[in-house]
């Protein structure tokens, strides 16, 4: 990531707050241990037209993609745990509306930089609950129940011993 | 106007360009001299829960007012062509994406801070028709050729002369 002067995070965290959108979502993917992934995004989007302002954001963070959506959208993109919370941490001290996305992208980093042992994952699961809430979301296909479900099902789910 | 630190000023820059409005727009009035008057404005928009973040900026710039829509988002809106201005002087060090917005606001600025004798007026309202191209707007009622069709008819289209 570039050095970022203290104006363009501010800049950057207006925006974000303004258009932007943070998100943590359960994501089902047969082939991981727990049947299921946890899949952190930072979208910013833009009129086409305006394309390079989002190859200047992804110039300035060194990560993610930019792509053109097709309906005179694109959309700048990064994903993954790692380089998203570092954003994040980057960001978080100009950011006023989406505090509480930081502080529980936060809270699920800290559980998980330990290890991804079960119990710990189903944790997360339970605050990435919370981003369909704060994101306003309306449509959610896996929710930290479902996750356990699936678990108990495939006789993955931890005994409380 | 408060003092606006420059962070301040970046962040609210960062956050017009994602998701504010800078409008100007003919609209027709009776009672006015030309029948037609030139409306300058800036919305912001914010979630309802949120709305306390829009009452921050209306402290901020001191003019203007904030409403709920009634569909869970809440606008921040100042109006008129002065405190429209002097705001989007404030801020155009810092506005990346809406930059050819301020240009174009200024000059309709410049050409009826001296008067808004007809002549001055039709050129500002051709200024006018190029924020409707700048905001992607799909519906278009007044236009500058509505106007002059709407001075002609009152014969009140100033003489080449």
């Amino acid at each position: 990531m570039a050095i970022l002067s203290s104006s363009v995070k501010s800049y950057i965290a207006g925006f974000l707050d303004g258009d932007g959108c943070i998100m943590y979502q359960l994501i089902h993917r047969k082939d991981y241990r727990n049947g299921y992934q946890i899949r952190a995004s930072i979208v910013f989007y833009q009129h086409t037209d305006k394309r390079e302002f989002l190859e200047w954001l992804h110039q300035l963070f060194g990560v993610g993609y930019v792509r053109n959506r097709g309906d005179n959208v694109s959309e700048y993109t990064i994903v993954g745990l790692e380089p998203v919370i570092k954003i994040l941490k980057v960001l978080k001290p100009y950011v006023r509306l989406k505090r509480e996305h930081i502080k529980l992208a936060l809270e699920i980093n800290k559980i998980l930089s330990k290890s991804y042992a079960i119990q710990r994952f189903i944790k997360a699961a339970e605050l990435v609950d919370k981003f369909a809430i704060l994101n306003y979301s309306k449509k959610r296909t896996n929710t930290s129940e479902k996750f356990k479900s699936y678990l108990r099902q495939h006789k993955l789910y931890p005994r409380n011993d």
